[in-house]
């Protein structure tokens, strides 16, 4: 006999099975597929756990910044992936992801539905340490990926060094010193022909 | 100028992207494909922070095991994932993963080295209320996708369910409510064809 509690808990879990389904537009290390969204959030994870000396805040708390990379692409399952440089998909991608949080976050039991949805409007706003420390990842990741495979899919999208210098520049809210290394790694693909000046 | 400490924390980074290319038995929710390690890490890590309170322990210390199912498969880089019905490969499994733990943990700054080989070296004793937490759910999350893709990987290498019981039955040790609920689901499994009884 199983309570309805854990059943809950249990189709929740079943349901995000189908974050393995929504690919972004980067690339793995070895550039043969494109990443899917639950292993970049497990990538993210690894990161907060190894690189949290940088972070901004000394006493940051770094079990928050993980639970909220696990949990951050979750309304992708209903919203997909917007691509960072889609200016048309971007415009709509708030309202789409507000709409998945609640159909998605609401599965579970009430109180779990609202931690979640807490640590998700957390991580979105960017106004906490940890918020800025998780989103600081969620950008340096794609960073290293797209600097390993010597930038295809950058140019795959015609993305320039101005783009990538706006939509990253935020790390330094997280970590001065992550933001000093991806300098230095856009830097070096402009000057190895990676990533297009401009 | 990049520190050395970065630098050896960013190479393990990049090294561990490995770990999207090491697969499974054990398919998606939806049959298309196997699951790989850092998708099924991911996933336990949520199961952690969801499951919780069925742990054994009250004062279970929920971010280590978020930290054990994160790390736990790292080895697996070099080891390749073990089929855990494979009785020759299972004979070497402990000498292999071993030999992977001295490499992949050592590219690590000698703290960090330390701190995720204590993690792993724990998951792998199951001693602590942790570990038996972690292991639990590492069982459980194959369980659930068994029963949901009707037993194709149970039925593909002739698993029975007395093979199920024996090697699932540790679930208890972690937390008897998860136990409860895998033995429903493997009696299910048995009553609707999708194992074999034996």
């Amino acid at each position: 006999m199983i309570n309805d509690r854990l059943e809950k808990q249990i189709q929740f879990i079943i349901e995000i099975d189908k974050l393995k389904h929504v690919f972004r537009q980067t690339l793995l290390m070895n550039g043969t597929r494109n990443e899917n969204d639950a292993e970049h959030s497990w990538h993210l994870a690894l990161m907060a756990l190894l690189l949290r000396e940088y972070a901004c805040a000394k006493n940051i708390d770094i079990s928050c910044v993980i639970k909220m990379v696990l949990i951050h692409d979750l309304v992708e399952i209903d919203a997909g992936d917007t691509f960072c440089y889609d200016k048309e998909g971007n415009k709509s991608r708030k309202a789409r992801e507000k709409k998945a949080a609640n159909r998605i976050f609401n599965m579970l039991p009430k109180e779990q539905a609202g931690e979640f949805r807490q640590l998700w409007d957390e991580f979105e706003k960017r106004k906490t340490p940890e918020a800025c420390f998780a989103a600081a990842l969620d950008r340096l990741q794609p960073l290293l990926h797209n600097y390993n495979t010597k930038g295809k899919a950058w140019k795959k999208h015609k993305v320039t060094s101005d783009m990538v210098f706006e939509r990253n520049k935020h790390i330094k809210d997280g970590s001065p010193v992550l933001w000093g290394y991806a300098e230095s790694i856009i830097q070096d693909s402009i000057n190895k022909g990676y990533l297009q000046k401009g």
